[in-house]
């Protein structure tokens, strides 16, 4: 039974390489592609099929509601840790009397994180237990022995100055970087923040130039403080984006109004490209060869802390709508939505949690590509991780066996059909890799890239944007000769 | 009744802390010493100590055999990969026509680790599947889903050249440092040695000075190779210690012909002082007060690599002799064996390995005390862990769960009492902290240490020791001199 599902699956995702499970609960093992053999005609039954169904006749569940059965949220609830509304006067009362903790920008979208459930089950900043699970294992024991992933420590550093005014205090007060009042963390835990062994382990590497270090963790205070966590009211950025920001409990309660009966995450932090599209969009055929009906695409860019040679948010979402504008996407089965994570760049340990993260706003597909959450090591001419770990380590790693993991093989710009395709090792010559880089080069300079890399819409933003950077430059080059 | 066993264990158990378990399968947890109450008059009654005895009744037991029954290894199976007696010789002529890879000293210490079943059910040096499992996750999948863990990743490195030797071969021998044909490594698989990485997630640090680092992995090659090993013969020492070296197997058998209920295991790497005895004793005879007729101490220094100033093993090996003939440890109830593994230094990664190599040679029982497999940091002046993180690391270990972990107080030389005693903060400066690096002070200054730290004949072995260091360091500063 289960060699069929594996032959059907191969054939139906032999560009997809898709990774599955048996589904029997004591005897659960990841196939790997090499296990996969092709089986040139495939008869499709549906039996092979139901595996990734959600456990219900679609048919018959269309008259009805589906109640965000894909997958099941870490720990079987998606956190919440907004006060409501009738209570929000008498906790701003009760945080006022409380010693503060004031929180940076990238607290702040952490607070936002844990408070919507993203990382559920967790309800707060980590405690050190939490800590040195994550930091050891990626993974946490939850309180009935179940293990669910937990990659990056989700962590708030404070000085020795805020740790002695905090004393012997149960409870704090978080404060935003405008001074408002932002929450409450209770039963609180204050611990020591080795700084270096957090970054050697998170990742695997101490070189110096790591964005997420040198932005967070360098500055911070030598001591962590952990503890349950209360939002006094929801957090808004009021950038314009905020509608964009859907919580985990509004991405699956979307998913049910469409009804999806499969939805397929795709995380990013890059402009949205051809070959992007080409993978997206593949997917979604593949998945209705394999009998689903309405699989949803959510195109998921990440909206926290970014370096700084990465395309802003604001210029993603727009060069976004193009592409779906465009018709590149279909807008009738994709949500695009904002993950408010900030992006730590620890490739296949960061990768864990971009799916564990999806999995708690119910998506049970997760595309994984080349080096995902990689980049170049900082001080040496190399990628810092194995492009292929990312995907290796995702399909190991304890607490996400009930996602689908899809990793694809890497598109670039095919020189003969003109047009991304999916790269093909025997002619090799006739492919071109389009780095972020080079897409740089192309915008800043005016050249265009070659026809069918991105719709024209996309484009145009992209090279709007790197125009308006050259015009700042210029501006503050001339303010620095005139000094 | 699972809070009943809890009060129990913290009234036997107040100097120790022993961290619990419930049994039912599928509501697994670990109590931390957080979780224990004291209550002033226990009752002992045998049902709350059930949990920590073997699944029989002990008298009726007596009479027939007790089969390795304390705890399972991991994978169910000792592994055993010395190729029989009779296929020795068709095996090595196999061998001589395969590639060949050299082995280091401490890669045939792995060797002899692997191939006697410490690392059980690792049948060999590990493929990148099982590498990047142990880097990340501590732990690794067994084929039936269920998790052992695997902290340390136990790796073959080769150079550029030797895998261009190797070319498309399958299967290599392994050759010895002495020239001879050790074994032979097959379905074989390369994959890069990514040193930076394997560092940084091993030790938590990068910082230049890591014994093991320095030995052992900056000087190795680029590569890893891993495969299924086979060992022509038992690896041996001829060092006049080889029958110190039981391995797991041979150690089960042993605590069955004792019929042990209960065992045991202290790892160490440095001469046993009084302190190390009281908690010894004090640990069997508490064990003795919950019930276990015949628990036995595995006293189990490691033989492996160990940083030059760390005493060697022959020297350990003649003092631990002394201790046990001037009657500190008791010889009828004590197993004095060597743990062939090399030592890393790397704290709480390490020590997860350190238990769980115990477990598969037949250890129910775990000590850890302070900072276990710890040292200073490589370049900063302080501890390179938290001395607290080994015990907790541990403590939520997966795949230890089945191991009952003794945490202990820290015990320093009494003043007052004039012994070793468990450290009393409420007498803090009655204590005197005798670190390794006073204790060669000591021995090498021929000033003798405070009464009762250490008996005579073992402190007599540690003196003669430093004298001849010293007599050797003089020889050699003489040597210098007359160039």
């Amino acid at each position: 039974m289960s060699l069929t599902i594996k032959v059907h699956l191969a054939t139906q995702f032999n560009d997809l390489n898709i990774i599955q499970y048996q589904t029997n609960r004591h005897n659960r093992r990841k196939f790997t592609n090499y296990d996969l053999k092709i089986r040139p005609r495939p008869i499709y039954s549906s039996s092979p099929l139901t595996v990734y169904r959600p456990k219900m006749n679609v048919d018959s569940v269309r008259s009805s509601v589906i109640k965000s059965s894909l997958i099941e949220p870490d720990g079987g609830l998606v956190v919440d840790l907004v006060v409501p509304k009738s209570e929000r006067e008498l906790k701003t009362v009760e945080a006022e009397s409380m010693p503060r903790v004031n929180l940076t920008n990238i607290d702040l979208e952490w607070v936002h994180v844990i408070s919507e459930g993203w990382a559920s089950p967790l309800k707060g900043f980590m405690r050190e237990n939490e800590y040195l699970q994550s930091l050891h294992f990626n993974c946490l024991k939850t309180k009935d022995g179940s293990i669910v992933n937990m990659s990056l420590p989700i962590v708030l550093a404070i000085d020795d100055e805020t740790k002695e005014r905090i004393g012997s205090s149960t409870n704090v007060g978080l404060v935003g970087p405008g001074g408002d009042l932002i929450g409450i963390l209770r039963s609180i835990e204050i611990y020591k923040h080795n700084k270096e062994e957090r970054i050697a382990r998170t990742w695997g590497t101490t070189a110096p130039g790591l964005p997420y270090v040198d932005e967070v963790i360098t500055p911070a205070g030598n001591w962590l403080i952990g503890g349950d966590l209360e939002v006094l009211k929801p957090i808004k950025y009021n950038d314009g984006l905020d509608h964009y920001r859907l919580s985990p409990q509004q991405l699956r309660n979307e998913f049910d109004r469409r009804q999806a009966d499969a939805v397929f995450a795709f995380q990013l932090r890059n402009p949205v490209h051809n070959g992007h599209a080409l993978l997206m969009n593949d997917t979604r055929r593949r998945l209705l060869e394999m009998g689903f009906k309405n699989p949803i695409l959510l195109l998921h860019p990440l909206g926290g802390f970014t370096k700084a040679d990465d395309v802003p948010l604001d210029v993603r979402m727009e060069q976004h709508s193009k592409v779906l504008e465009d018709g590149v996407l279909d807008p009738e089965t994709t949500i695009v939505s904002i993950f408010p994570s900030p992006m730590h760049y620890a490739g296949p340990t960061e990768v864990q949690w971009h799916a564990k993260a999806r999995v708690n706003a119910g998506a049970n597909f997760y595309i994984v590509g080349r080096d995902p959450a990689g980049m170049g090591h900082p001080t040496e001419k190399r990628d810092l991780y194995d492009p292929d770990h990312g995907k290796k380590v995702l399909s190991m790693a304890p607490g996400l066996e009930k996602l689908n993991i899809l990793p694809f093989r890497v598109a670039a710009y095919d020189t003969v059909e003109k047009k991304m395709a999916f790269f093909d090792p025997s002619r090799a010559k006739e492919f071109l890799f389009i780095s972020g880089t080079k897409m740089r080069t192309y915008a800043k300079t005016g050249e265009n890239p070659p026809d069918g890399f991105m719709c024209p819409g996309g484009w145009k933003v992209l090279v709007n944007y790197y125009k308006s950077l050259q015009s700042e430059e210029a501006t503050e080059q001339a303010e620095v000769l005139a000094l």
